[in-house]
């Protein structure tokens, strides 16, 4: 480990075995958390390139369980926002996609920092369930269409280890941990294929549009070297996404924006992720295709009934 | 300790309050090892200024014990090799300084790494004592003029537990790290006044003639600062200093130095070395007449008879 923190201290490349020995010996208890916040601040200052990026992905994906949704027919599209203020893109996007008959399996997670997230917001609905073994979470999926679920803590334990290191040895703000850290996730959670919207402006935690643009680069590659279809966009965060902010508040206005009456902002976020999500899923030829089926969706009231 | 983390990663000067509250805290275990490291690997990146370091020196000094050689008339000089192969100046130095009638109340250390240490040379004399308590220390200088003793663990804690993190997270090479752990233990010694000897090429711990001046000036900048007069000669170690390398042999050459036939590399080391000390103790007006005294002293065996 010694030689692995001076390797990236003086700027060289590690190797894929040497990422592998650092994330299982990390996550066994054999590597000591001074080691490994020493070696997070060397890549914080010097980087890891795409290859390494990947590897680390990997290895940190392959620490704990991976969702198998391969009993659901056809291909599986994820979605994943970076967070922001007003963020109610996952509650219109689930049942619109799949009115659209494609089959959504996401694990959202709950809010961090000033962000909002998607399970403490459905938890606004009484009666709601976020949390269900993973064989009931897909008898759902086959059954109805989608499933929104709060993740489990099988998946990718090497990141939820690591994250909290970073966490308190101001390590977090790195691109290429924060897009290995998004990733092991989602790849974990076994989509086939991977839509990201990148926040950007003074509500989300990237703040200018090139810090962005390089999240979303170093995201899209991971997943493409790995076999993930992988798109991303970057929108914008300098104000709140739509009109209300709070759980509940948030969860009218998308029931709203699904009757058809959604602020614009909202509204073109949601058709322009969804036209991508139906272009990777195979059920639109074009984003212009998908954005149509999306749009037509919503003004006869099928997303709303799905 | 977050804070203080981010602000040196964000190349930031840290105040004499936040570098106490790291060291106070690093000390008593109430700051993590992995806080520690990845503040030291920022250190590495960003570097210290010249008062940052100073205060780091101090606060590592205030961790423990100082002697007190207040009852020993006079300045104490102490003199501090950064090692190398083949070095035993201190045992040339000390009785042929003291011969001179500057006391020598001098801590040595034990190899470390390649390079060789006195108090392991002095251990090659049957019977030698290098342990004393600091009274029976104290007592010897004001009696005879000179003692060598290994140093004592209430020295510095701070500056122990901190090389002990920086050996197993590659952040030792730092100059400013290297030159307050040096400075931390010289100034809790006692000495009023610190003759430096900086090691360079390819025997030493710095390599090139930059990074020894660097280390040079970082260490004279600390001592002047916090009162002590201090100065450094950068001097070469591409060979072994003398001819004879091994711990009884380097102490037999020692004395043939002091019988008047030592080589003429290491004859001049301890010259120039020694000139300075006489300067710095105010027993000579310049290095050239303390450079005069040194060699009557040797010439006359009185060094050697003391």
């Amino acid at each position: 480990m010694y030689d692995i923190i001076l390797k990236k201290r003086e700027g060289l490349e590690l190797t894929t075995e040497e990422i592998r020995f650092f994330i299982d010996g990390y996550t066994s208890g054999d590597i000591p958390d001074y080691q490994a916040a020493a070696l997070l601040m060397a890549v914080y200052f010097r980087g890891l390139n795409d290859r390494e990026t990947a590897d680390l992905t990997m290895a940190m994906c392959d620490s704990g369980d991976r969702a198998d949704l391969s009993v659901i027919p056809g291909l599986k599209v994820d979605k994943h926002s970076t967070g922001g203020v007003g963020d109610k893109t996952t509650l219109v996007l689930v049942p619109l996609v799949a009115a659209a008959g494609v089959p959504v399996a996401k694990m959202s997670g709950r809010g961090l920092g000033h962000t909002g997230g998607t399970v403490d917001k459905l938890e606004a609905i009484p009666g709601f369930r976020t949390v269900m073994e993973p064989a009931e979470f897909i008898e759902q999926v086959r059954r109805v269409g989608a499933a929104v679920v709060a993740q489990t803590g099988h998946l990718a334990p090497a990141d939820k280890k690591l994250y909290a290191l970073r966490d308190v040895t101001a390590t977090v703000d790195s691109i290429p941990l924060i897009a290995s850290s998004v990733m092991s996730k989602k790849i974990a959670a076994g989509a086939d294929a991977i839509v990201l919207d990148v926040k950007v402006g003074s509500g989300a935690f990237m703040r200018d549009v090139e810090a962005a643009f390089n999240l979303a680069r170093c995201m899209v590659e991971i997943g493409n070297r790995v076999g993930r279809r992988t798109m991303a966009l970057i929108t914008g965060m300098d104000q709140p996404l739509g009109y209300a902010v709070g759980n509940a508040l948030e969860v009218l206005e998308a029931i709203g924006t699904l009757k058809g009456h959604g602020p614009a902002d909202l509204l073109e976020v949601c058709l322009a992720l969804g036209a991508i999500m139906l272009l990777l899923a195979g059920k639109a030829g074009s984003t212009a295709e998908g954005r149509e089926m999306l749009t037509d969706l919503l003004r006869s009231g099928k997303a709303l009934g799905w």
